[in-house]
């Protein structure tokens, strides 16, 4: 059994777009979003609505940077963090494209961007896109308490990420392409601590990247960085001491979005950013412009879930988790 | 733009097993269950823990009737009603089966089955599996009230099945096959009565059928039955109506897996049965066998699901609908 599919024709990602809040736009990255909205509410009522726009933002965006209509998109697969996944539901119900959703919590955009990658390669269809996003108001309300309540954060608690991530992925010689890619496996190493998310995330991205160079005889030397998303301060450090006792090093060029995201010596975040628009709006962002450009030739991306509900987490299970893998390349190989 | 995929090489489905609960064996369906749970709790201490315990049975027997170990399978295509998809995770992790979440709510088997299929028929991989479950007694916690408030259900409600189905898709020359699928738009007619899911979906399910007819030139009279998930006596009689309509008439072979399941004069279900576990369980217990032994020959099974959460049912959110399909055959073509 091989995890790790080479694409025939590799696919490129023809189009993307990044959207985020204000506190995303304060940040180290925030000349690398294509929208930024300073209302938490995007001018909706609730925050739920907002989550939404951001997500019908983002796919509008990376429509109209590709010069795309709606009804030009084959399949579009697309989830986030809010029970039954409604972000994304309301969020691109208008577009009217054909749909499937899927659930990876913070794994999301990778899991999107390896199935439309798939359907392309595989000649299913023409184009397909890829949606993800999560919201600091939405995830604190439904994952902690109500922003009202005033809760105390744990050093190891992570900021969800005000951010989405949109792509399109069709047959064309535009880079960058998407080489290969590597499905994850549940990895339940027993953490039970919801405010230390990284830590729990950290093995299921050493398996998952493991197993592409174990499948692939690549090692670290072949990438300009090893990205993962949104394992934060505590669960990168766990990452490269996972490599490390593996005798490989990926400490010289292992980034983590939810690391990259914020400033941690002005934003007060803790251990990083987190949620699924993190890992969403940096690859498509950062990572994707820099890669076409040939800023950055090859790149592993590794977005990493927890797989946690808080009812399970207060019937005491543990945090399975999980993490998809994408290589992308500025050449086509 | 296409909504349909027809296969190239059809995949067989060659293994399936069907798990469900007491009243599911009390129902007209009984018979055709792999096992039966008569314990709701399934000897775990809570009822999501149950759900998972249904899901990791479903998948064990799938696997064993088709004479398969979980190494031997590619990918496991996944997901259920719980909040965060809890009832896949839990329930299917200790296989380590490389997994993608799937979120479709009560559309989740036929995701999992065109997703599936499509990665068998494109060569992605050799065998892929789908799976989902639902449980009444989390499914009311989750989404109504916990059982012990003893609420009043409405006339138009529908009881969430406790039940799971499994399969296993690889190429083979043993019937059923799947020769086609049709991936579903969100359609929403501004239905807000959550109580009255059957009318929600209806359309959803009008609208993928009526695309496969279109795009495929097939009518009705090609298949056997035209099978849709949980739609309930409400729901199916809008679908009839709706297909009436437009100058087709699907009443001689509409089946409603909602409608099947339960009898409605013992079993006081009011509307009929819902569930992702409903269609999951009867496709894989009642409607695959029927094609492998020849007993029919074509059906296209919808299942329909309502993208809605509690949350923004309360902020008066309409419920979003989604219907998947695919072309099921005893004969390979």
């Amino acid at each position: 059994m091989r995890s790790t599919v080479i694409m025939r024709e590799p696919p490129s990602v023809v189009s993307y777009a990044a959207i985020g809040g204000k506190k995303e736009e304060e940040g180290p990255m925030g000349q690398y979003f294509d929208k930024i909205n300073e209302d938490p509410y995007f001018s909706e009522d609730t925050f739920e609505k907002a989550e939404s726009q951001l997500q019908k933002q983002a796919v509008g965006h990376a429509l109209s940077k590709g010069g795309f209509s709606p009804s030009d998109i084959d399949v579009l697969f697309g989830g986030d963090l809010l029970n039954q996944c409604t972000g994304t539901t309301y969020g691109i119900k208008s577009y009217e494209i054909p749909f499937l959703g899927i659930y990876g919590a913070c794994s999301t955009m990778s899991e999107g961007l390896l199935l439309a990658s798939l359907f392309i390669d595989r000649e299913i269809c023409r184009k397909a896109m890829a949606v993800t996003s999560s919201h600091f108001c939405t995830a604190e309300r439904q994952y902690r308490m109500p922003l009202n309540y005033g809760g105390q954060r744990t050093p190891t608690s992570q900021w969800t990420a005000t951010a989405s991530g949109a792509l399109v992925v069709s047959p064309s010689e535009k880079a960058p392409f998407v080489r290969a890619c590597t499905i994850g496996k549940i990895v339940d190493m027993g953490v039970t601590d919801a405010n230390n998310m990284g830590a729990a995330m950290a093995p299921a991205a050493f398996s998952t990247i493991s197993t592409f160079f174990e499948e692939t005889g690549m090692s670290p030397s072949d990438f300009d960085h090893i990205v993962t998303g949104d394992l934060g301060a505590v669960g990168s450090s766990v990452l490269c001491s996972l490599f490390e006792k593996s005798g490989i090093s990926i400490e010289d060029r292992h980034l983590d979005c939810g690391k990259m995201i914020y400033d941690p010596d002005t934003q007060d975040v803790h251990a990083g950013g987190s949620g699924c628009g993190c890992a969403g709006s940096l690859l498509c962002g950062y990572f994707l412009p820099k890669l076409r450009e040939g800023e950055l030739h090859n790149i592993l991306f590794a977005a990493t879930g927890a797989l946690l509900s808080p009812t399970v987490s207060q019937q005491g299970e543990t945090i399975p988790s999980i993490s998809h893998l994408a290589w992308l390349s500025h050449e086509r190989g």
